[in-house]
């Protein structure tokens, strides 16, 4: 058996779906739900308050953090798992501005994901000091970057496009200038290599319901370069991040490195889940998986390009500039995606007119791209997709 | 079958156990198991992305919200689930200080537990305009409350010696002074009645793996008094509090009501259990709760007393100025602890001599108390702590 199809066996996959949505919430590994029982059962349900230190429950956030870090070129020791993406991206661009209190522009872009602009909006006018989000294009973020920016805050990939930034050169760019740089690793984490030391990136992340097949909610991660960390004095300055938290101290004292970016109680239960989900890495080669990535999406962006002349290819036709999921338009998109779901191959839809396929080479074989394509077509192709029922507005995906 | 009996039977309990520490981490609801593995296996793994539509996982923490508010006094749609207590609290805190922007003062007291302080501290630092937090004893709050004061910030039930604030008085005095009342309800939700509404109280927040048995890292809560949400510009800004997460906006809207308390995507499988664990309040009176936490918190202090003259109760003998916990003191409560740890009377230590034991009417029976009051008097009669495995350094609880 191939690699590939060794992995694929360690994912539940609904007989008869297609998933092509793993870019925003990953299937469930086959052994989570036992690790899952074992948490609530032999760990809570016996141990009880125990738990936390004969369970290891306590040392799950940096534990699961060091896992991450593999996959995304950091060293042991400077992920910590936690919260939601959205608090970790608060916390990264918090402790970026400190480090440059004579700047007051942060440059992001307009591929970013949205909590990650209203999260910085929200910081921002908390703080008060006259910070400034530019949010430029994204292909006008190097030009962009002077030497009035405090901090460069942008997602590696495109969630809806999956246009790829080149971290090393914009990270470059921003340290040329005297800023800091935070990257979201949501859509680039499991799908593609990123190697945050090479470069020397500042502040990193990430959920890790999407290509890490946490599971919904899973909780998220922040990497923090090793030489910064000492100097942070948190915002979100919770009873978990202290050196001490079982002192009880009137005073907060930042935790040992990393661990200062932990704020409150852990959700021990998904941590566990997560903690098994990630153990399907053991072994993998990111090459190895961005090689799979590109074939699944240059085979798919071929097969519906040849068999829908009707569609427009969203996603850069480079595959050096792409992430691992393929985006269409088509003004029917909607429909079209839904009739879609309907057959099986679940995709999902991003307004106006984007239809976002996710390749994740885990568990998506060179027949899943094939049956998509084919459905893809036969949809357009029948007017299958025009019916009433798929009409409807866009809900959650 | 008498009440308790009942809600007893629907607790998973190890064998050889007496489990005086729900007040730290509840014990595993029977039911909760079964609705992890639904969650997990039947949604998550057969919906995938389609469970956040299909299996309700985006209401959520407004519907687990609406359950958490009947215990608390509040209204339906005005408590909302997700995060940490410390982010809650963090919260609550930012917004009263925006509705008092001419005040400079916080006031809390040194019973609070130390994570709000830290996340009060974090906040004032960020905000950079001058606020203070006064930190005085318990006894002292209602004299500290002036006109120079912009919140008063206090946990109901203190988590070390179960004393209890008169939250009708003190958030009387707060208003009269014209500041803002955010009470912490960790340990008060599911150990006694608390009427929200009824005391006017503005802000409330609170954890659910305490007495709601929502699990090791259970979501926690955020309540806002109905008049004041609307007006609340939310500083951590996510996506899911935005009005409308799903036409991902450049600029964020604060969603209608308690929703735009919400930030990043929630903890599904965290939120699953903890709905199942709430189940069990389902037509619970909470002033019958609060009959038989005090019956069993006077028996054991009677037991304790009677069978114990080295030890010295830390929390206060009226049983209406405590919460649903004993605690007492001893220059070795460390050790005698780990002794009845060791016994299977499971309790908890806080430095630098208290014991803490606390009473959950929905599963602890007078039997129960029987038996602690029995172990613990026989561990000090018979110098059994004295061993050097039961001296060890305090670590987690």
């Amino acid at each position: 058996m191939d690699i590939f199809s060794r992995t694929r066996a360690q994912f539940h996959l609904p007989e008869g779906v297609t998933y092509l949505d793993g870019n925003s919430l990953g299937p469930l590994p086959v052994k989570a739900a036992a690790r899952a029982a074992e948490t609530i059962s032999a760990e809570w349900g016996e141990l009880l308050i125990r738990g936390w230190n004969a369970a290891g429950w306590m040392e799950q956030p940096r534990r699961i953090g060091d896992r991450i870090a593999r996959l995304i070129g950091a060293a042991d020791g400077t992920v910590v798992m936690g919260d939601t993406l959205s608090i970790k991206v608060f916390q990264a661009l918090s402790a970026a501005l400190e480090m440059r209190p004579g700047r007051s522009v942060v440059i992001s872009d307009s591929g970013n994901f949205p909590t990650d602009l209203y999260m910085a909006d929200g910081l921002i006018r908390s703080l008060g000091r006259g910070h400034v989000l530019k949010v430029v294009e994204p292909e006008a973020v190097a030009e962009a970057i002077d030497e009035s920016v405090a901090a460069v805050m942008l997602t590696e990939v495109d969630y809806r496009t999956g246009r790829l930034h080149d971290m090393a050169a914009l990270t470059a760019k921003a340290h040329e200038m005297g800023a800091v740089a935070i990257w979201d690793l949501a859509h680039s984490a499991g799908a593609l290599p990123v190697d945050l030391q090479g470069c020397n990136a500042d502040f990193a992340t990430g959920c890790t319901y999407k290509y890490l097949n946490g599971g919904p909610g899973a909780p998220a991660f922040i990497y923090v370069r090793p030489d910064h960390v000492e100097g942070i004095e948190p915002i979100l300055s919770g009873w978990l991040g202290h050196e001490a938290p079982f002192a009880f101290d009137r005073d907060y004292r930042p935790g040992v490195g990393i661990d200062r970016m932990r704020v409150g109680t852990p959700p021990v239960i998904q941590m566990s889940i997560l903690e098994e989900a990630l153990k399907i890495w053991d072994g993998i080669d990111m090459n190895a998986v961005r090689a799979r990535s590109i074939e699944l999406c240059d085979r798919f962006i071929e097969a519906v390009e040849r068999q829908c002349p009707s569609v427009e290819l969203a996603s850069p036709r480079d595959a050096q500039r792409r992430g691992s999921q393929v985006s269409f338009r088509h003004p029917e998109g909607y429909a079209i995606m839904q009739a879609l779901i309907e057959r099986g191959v679940i995709g999902d839809f991003r307004a106006p007119d984007v239809m976002r396929f996710g390749f994740a080479p885990l568990y998506i074989s060179i027949q899943d791209v094939e049956n998509a394509a084919a459905a893809l077509a036969d949809i357009i192709g029948s007017g299958a997709w025009d019916r009433p029922e798929f009409r409807r507005k866009a809900a959650v995906t």
